[in-house]
């Protein structure tokens, strides 16, 4: 939820307070693990008293792939009752989902066309012998 | 961890087990909530005595872009430790990686190109002040 309101654009301490509505003992010590984690930095925005913001790094920023990845599987198969959220791309300019493709052809990607190399050998035996029996 | 040998192809409780070394009791409730969740589905494959596989149901196999997000995001900032696993493309017989564009014009999509609708009103009002202050 953090980081869902870091994307938003809220740098403040006081304003992903005021967002999440989450105790600020808590919300202090999950930013601390965002930003040893190198997801976002702390950055000074007043010198007396001192004030930081918190902003998101390029290794926050690349989580976009994964975030939109589990809105588009969200919106499939986990409506229920959660309000619509809509994903505009702004390079078109339209309300889309991700899809994931292949960096190399460009063609989507699924459970179908994917192969993960190396295979532990328990799981290729074990395969194998499922497979076979 | 499970998900991942459901789409190495691991279908029987033995072959989890064997593959993961997690407590049998364990297991059965990791395999049981999947099930509940409608991500893996349980199939009799025999009879006497009653013994099941679980196979990964069509939401289940959704989760591709979810798990080739992550595994992109990892293998760009957290390689550390872990022994490098690659992806293959059948499609284009490539090692590739994942990457998450839009469903209407193709184009990348990343956190430059990316809002969301509707942004919460307490964030608007949060970023718009910030903006501004």
């Amino acid at each position: 939820m953090i980081l869902r309101d870091a994307f938003y654009g809220i740098r403040r301490f006081d304003d992903f307070q005021a967002s999440l509505g989450v105790a600020r003992n808590i919300l202090t010590k999950r930013l601390a693990r965002l930003v040893d984690a190198g997801i976002l930095r702390k950055k000074m925005y007043q010198e007396h008293p001192p004030r930081y913001e918190y902003r998101l790094t390029e290794k926050g920023r690349d989580l976009v792939p994964i975030l939109t990845a589990l809105l588009a599987w969200g919106d499939k198969w986990e409506t229920a009752d959660e309000p619509p959220v809509e994903l505009i791309h702004t390079t078109c300019d339209s309300v889309m989902h991700a899809e994931a493709v292949c960096s190399v052809c460009g063609e989507g990607i699924d459970a179908f066309n994917l192969r993960i190399d190396p295979v532990p050998e328990i799981v290729v035996e074990r395969v194998l012998r499922a497979g076979s029996g």
